[in-house]
Order: C-alpha cells, then structure tokens, then sequence
C-alpha cells in the first residue's frame, strides 16, 4: 500500500521548478516515475511544459490524462508503436521521440511518409553511460544526425542524453559523493554542448530552436546552466526527485524527509532477531543501488526510523528482517522508503494521499 | 507483452494433476503465479481442490472468479485482512490461512469471535527454510499446535510449510542438481511427518481429517508419497510449474520445452556487441536464482535460441544486451523466459494466449 505525503510531494515538486526558472530550462518531468494523471496535473501547474515518458503506453496514459506535450525518451522502433504516435499526432498531441539507427530512423521516415505525416525527433546521444545513443565524440554521430535531418517526413528538433552513471556513487577513493554528482552533472552538460558545437561546424545545427535535452534526477540536483558558442541546455528531465527514495539518500541527493513515498506493511511474524513483513519484491521490487542498505528504509508508525532493523532478503510477498525488535510487536505497522520508487509504484494500483496523517484522496497509477 | 503458449500450459497443468493423483494428494496450485481466473480454471477442471494465494487481494480476486476454496499461505495478521477474511467466509467461500505466533492468533481468535464465526487455519512450519512458520524441530512448536487449538473460534486444520530451500541448487560440493531437489523435496516430506507424528504423540492430532500440505514446484516434483504412524502428505501446493521459467530450467526441475510463457520484445538499438531490447525491469523483474545467466533465455522470432546473447543488465524500460547479433537486426522480435516468472507475470495486465503460433485469447492479470 503506497502512502503520499502531499506536502512533501509538493514542495519537491515546486522546488525543481524553481531550480529550472532559475536557470531558464524548461522542465518536462519523467512521468515513468509516477504514472499518475494528478501528479503530472501539479507538474504542468507549476509550469512544466510537458511530460517525458518510457513507453508507448506511458505516452497514450498520460496523452488520455489531457497532456498535449509528450517526449518519450527512447528510440521508438516497433512498427505498431510508430504507427501509435502517428494516430497520437493526429489527434493533436504532441508527441516526439528518439532514433539512434540508421535502420531505425529509417523505417520512421518511411512509416511517417506513408501517412503523411511528419515526425518529431531528437537524436539521442550517449554520454558514456553506455546505454542507447550514438557516442557523443564520435565523428560517425555527427554523420548521422546529417543523415537523419536529411530523411523524408523528419523534423529533427535537437539531442537528448541521460547520464545514468550519475547513479554509480564516486569514480574512486577520495572522491566524495558531492563531488562524483558534480562530475556527472558536469560531464553531461559538457558532452551534450559539445555535440551541439561539433553539428554547428558541420552546418547541422543552429542555436535558434536546437533542443538539448539531459536526464536523471542526480545530476539535474547538481545541474547549472552553461553557454557554448550560443548553445544552452534547453530542457531537462528529472523523474524519481517528485518522491525521492533510498537510493537518492544514499548518493546524498536528498534527505529522508524529502521523500514523499512509503509503502505501507504490517510485521506479520517474528522470534529473536528475525521478523516479516507482508510486503515483498512485488511491492519494493528487487532494486538496490549505490550504498543502500537492504531493501529500504524502516519506520514505525509514529514516523520513528527502526535504525536497527534491516530488511536483509525479499520473498514475492514477504520481508525479511533482521536486528532489533524491541518496541515493535507482531500486528504493528511498518512503513518502508524503497530503495528504488520508481518501480515500486510500478508495482502498486493506486496511491493513498495523505495530508497531516490522514488520508485525503486516492490516485490511480496508470500502469 | 506476455505470449503464453496454450499447449505447453495444458500439458504442464495435466501433467501435475496426473503426480498428484498417483500419490493421493490435493492438488491446491498458487495462484500467485498466474493471477488469472482463466488458468485457474483450468486447473480446477484437471482435478485441483481450490487455490493457494499469497495476500488477501489474490484471495479476493479468485473468490470473485469463482473459486470457492481458498487457501493464504501465509499467517494473516492485520485486522482489516482478517475482517475481510470473515466477509469472505460468510459469502459461501472457504477460507483458510495460517498462524504462527500466539499474538497473531489471539488476534484471529478475537475478531472470529466478535463476529461469531470460526476461523480455518494451519499451523505454519518452518522446515529449514528460515522463513514464516514455528520450527518443525522445537518441542515448544508442538506446545503452539494445542495453544491455538485450545482458542476459541479457531478450527485448526493441520500443517504447512514451504520449502524454498529447493531454489539453493547442490548444498556442497559433488552434490548434483538432482540430489539436491530430492534432499530438498525428503527434508520437507521427513520434517512435516515427524512434527506430526509429534502432534499425535502429545494428543493434539490424529491421523484422520489432519492436513499436511507442502509447496515449492522443485520439491514438489521430486515429491513421492510416504506413510508415518498414519499420517501422509494430503496436499502440494506448487505454483511455478503452470509456466515454469529459467530458474525452474538451472536447477533442471524442467526443460526449455515445458516453458510456457514468453516476454515479446524488440531489439531497439544496436552497434558492434551491445544492443538493447525495449523490455526491462518493469516487465522481466531484476530477480536472478541459481544459475540462472543474465536475465532470462533468449529467442528469435522463429524460436531459435540465442545462446550467443546474454542479457547482462537491466533499466527500468531496457534489457543490455551483449553478445554476437550476427543474423538478428535492430526491429527484429526476440523472446525472453523470465528468470522468475511469478514476478514478470505481476508486473504485466494481460496475458496473451497463442496457439499454433496465432494469438486466439487474451486473459486479464488480475494483479
């Protein structure tokens, strides 16, 4: 059972949207996170100008919650997905997405031709995280940014990263988590208005409406703005900060009580120093990440951290506890940061808001 | 998107009923593998006496399908669960769950009584495995048996217990896969006889209306039938076996070929020996078992199997792929068997039903 606290949610959702006024790049917050029509509904409020996604379905759930504007942060490859974002498109969303193939710009062209229709695309770049994306220092992703722009039925709006190893902690002794967020912040910004210099002086790109997109909760927090022969970051796309979780603890990019989310569970057994809980990896997933501990964080009903009490394994719908039980008793609540929200709420149908201890509404996950 | 194959799934459905019958033991499949009313009557068709569930919302959903008796393997504790337990049981449905601890079953006792009904519970075992349940071997064990039946408006059934063990693979060194399922399968058979044996002994059960059901799909197919001062196994409860996935294959408890579900999806991106299929955490699960490689078995769209591309990480929305893509090309459609199939189904809504090689159903994941 997945608890909101409302405050909580709002301040962070209100403080990111600062942090972006501030440095005048638009935010289009990752709706993955949440999957919820009135979460995305605050975002918009607060002056998000629209929401990114992971799917196809994400992009048709939250196009069916009143999001005109709707990014999906990947190549969309499946013909049956193209045609989707083209019946989207139709409609009078819009919707863009990646290509980082040849073969999978390609096919995109010709889909959107044989309707008539044009695409909106970015090209995605990799910032040596090592997922999806042509190299950013590569002379060949110069190439192919030309070669895409030069596709029937194609408009090429800019370049989009995520620098997922800003989740992988310090690169090396010494290194301090401050400083590894920094450098992963750093890193993204730099390759990304490195790529849009290198297009420039290949003839592809202009400053004027060149999009440039960049990810990941950790290094957004760390993110400043920079101009690069005229380019700037334009856009950036933080997800997970709206709950925050053990994870972002962990790197130290939020505290405790800037998380929004808990899941909710009650000790169902326990003798000695072994208890369990009726929630397993069907509600916190199996995730873990840089330096948590377990499988969450532990509160008992007052909101006191159960700082000797560790969840050491996960069965389907059991936790595994071990430590220090004194205080708690079998019957008693329990509630958990997961390490990793954002496939928690995957994992759950709805969301119990809750506003001074009491819960006020209940939103659905669009999952 | 989930594939099953239909006749894969009644041969694995029939061949499970027909071990069942030949030992003279109840077949309660888990349901918590499927989540879907469509299987689940299949497997009452073949023979099974009712479900297995893991939480009171599985309980919920297969009442509503029209399964009348149920069975939660795992002790009920919070007050709104046995409530809904009591509304269940006073709908016509049979209701039965597990106790462990004298707390949670004061607590059973008293909300039965309040409401004048009478609880049906087993006394959870703990064989070995670490989990739920009262140790098999402690005489203080035996002493709980005739506390709670000794309590007002409980009627206890028997006993219980699940032997995740079977899911370690070989305890040391020169002992095979094989051994160690029918160490694990004799283990759990061994210790559920003696603690009834012990029962009876101290005068608390006799042979005659006294449940002993176990679980677990690796022991439950190296499960044979045995006799101890009258006393038998009368009920399996595996739930695994109505797919089966790449853990059930590593520890060699089936084939590639009794696999029976499949997670479509397409390789997106690709360059040199990496490339990324655009299914990940939020469809396959992060969980790995004993030997199982990466993240699941791979497939092309003619069936062949990849054995040169392993699945060495997963996001959220993709799978890493590395290895040798000769012969497959970025739109191309690979099927992946779920390391851990409980979790993979859970995370998907529908199930869609193919035979020979043609989609003819689809069934709702009641999740």
């Amino acid at each position: 059972m997945l608890l909101l606290n409302l405050d909580i949610l709002v301040d962070n959702v209100a403080q990111m949207q600062t942090k972006a006024n501030a440095f005048a790049v638009d935010l289009r917050p990752h709706g993955k996170t949440h999957k919820c029509a009135e979460i995305a509904q605050q975002q918009m409020a607060a002056g998000a100008v629209g929401i990114t996604v992971a799917t196809l379905k994400e992009a048709q759930d939250f196009a069916a919650s009143g999001i005109k504007s709707i990014r999906i942060a990947k190549p969309v490859v499946p013909i049956l997905d193209i045609k989707s974002i083209i019946d989207l498109q139709k409609q009078g969303f819009d919707v863009s997405f990646c290509v980082d193939s040849e073969k999978g710009a390609r096919l995109v062209s010709q889909i959107f031709q044989n309707q008539q229709e044009t695409a909106q695309v970015l090209l995605e770049v990799d910032v040596n995280y090592g997922r999806t994306g042509v190299a950013w220092n590569k002379a060949s992703s110069i190439d192919f940014y030309g070669f895409v722009q030069k596709l029937p039925n194609i408009n090429v709006l800019g370049i989009l990263c995520h620098a997922g190893q800003s989740y992988f902690g310090p690169a090396h002794e010494g290194e301090t988590l401050q400083h590894a967020l920094r450098r992963a912040a750093l890193e993204e910004r730099g390759m990304m208005l490195s790529f849009a210099h290198r297009l420039q002086a290949a003839g592809f790109a202009q400053p004027q409406n060149f999009e440039i997109s960049i990810g990941s909760t950790p290094s957004v927090v760390y993110f400043e703005q920079q101009e690069r022969s005229g380019f700037k970051i334009t856009e950036i796309r933080p997800g997970n900060y709206v709950f925050n979780d053990a994870m972002q603890v962990a790197l130290s990019v939020c505290k405790i009580e800037n998380c929004a989310l808990r899941i909710q569970s009650t000790l169902i057994s326990q003798s000695g120093n072994k208890g369990f809980l009726n929630a397993g990896k069907k509600q916190l997933s199996s995730d873990t990440g840089f330096q948590t501990n377990g499988y969450g964080l532990l509160f008992d009903k007052a909101g006191n951290r159960l700082e000797k009490l560790q969840i050491h394994a996960l069965s389907e719908e059991h936790a595994w506890l071990k430590g220090d039980f004194m205080g708690i008793e079998i019957g008693d609540s329990i509630e958990i940061i997961p390490n990793h929200v954002c496939v928690a709420v995957h994992l759950s149908d709805k969301i119990y808001v809750q506003q001074n201890g009491k819960i006020v509404e209940e939103w659905k996950v669009m999952r």
